[in-house]
């Protein structure tokens, strides 16, 4: 929160001393650093949206934690579903992403077996293993898939592509 | 810049190839990451605006190379000047980003000489040094102030305070 001190405690009056709980909080110096926020924007494409949407999961994969160190030991699959376009990205996203915070699950290839555009559904399968300390790099956490300035686009033959900021 | 790219070379057609511009500009993979954006809230405080100002100053350097490494070897004056409170901290604030992006003058204190809120003109000067590699700790740039959610406040006895966020 960035609400000026509402903790009680307050009341320095003349006595030229900061308040209690700011001059706890800090040490030699009176200030602080509250949370920062951070996004970046993955950009993939492919020939057609689905190898798009594929590239896109691999993009998110690989900023969390370098697929060349990723090894194809297991299959998971996914399923997500949406209601147009730019909410079957952001579901489709959103699953690898839940998948990864509760198995650790890390995809180095993902093939979107069932790319529904009538009901809006993807089905895939991404092939990989489970996040290692041992093994694999630590990159950034991505925290949230989100709509914001999102693009997707089928406009050229054979070159599809998306853009999606994530916030990390 | 974040469009889709509109570079020329395309048109990959039906040969089952991407467009040039995309293969060469990957290798392997065929997603990218664009710039990604971030900021930082300062918080500093105060007996009064111009500790609460000086502060925030000193929480904009220690981010950028932490100050316990900074000695007073050398004094730098800094002058700012604005139209209200707002524009005068930024004022204050950009003075001190564009003496370091200068100079690479990092002030391990400061003091305000004048705080003039007729005028609205700061006079300050700054002791430390210029940043040097073998001694200092590189911390995170620090782009640009902002005005976002600014607030800027003196309302409790002996107790000011100022919030600003920063692009890093």
């Amino acid at each position: 929160g960035s609400a000026p001190g509402d903790d009680g405690g307050g009341g320095g009056g003349g006595d030229g001393a900061l308040p209690a709980y700011r001059s706890a909080a800090v040490g030699a110096f009176k200030f602080e650093y509250l949370d920062h926020t951070a996004d970046v924007q993955l950009h993939a494409w492919g020939r057609d949206l689905k190898e798009a949407f594929e590239n896109c999961g691999l993009a998110m994969f690989n900023y969390m934690s370098p697929l060349e160190l990723v090894r194809p030991r297991e299959t998971r699959s996914y399923r997500a579903e949406g209601h147009d376009l730019p909410s079957l990205l952001y579901g489709f996203l959103d699953e690898l992403l839940f998948v990864f915070a509760t198995e650790l699950f890390l995809a180095a290839s993902l093939t979107i077996t069932t790319f529904d555009r009538v009901n809006w559904v993807i089905e895939a399968e991404g092939v990989g293993e489970a996040f290692d300390r041992e093994v694999h790099e630590v990159g950034t956490e991505i925290k949230a898939i989100t709509y914001s300035a999102m693009a997707i686009s089928e406009e050229r033959p054979d070159d599809a592509e998306v853009f999606v900021i994530v916030d990390i």
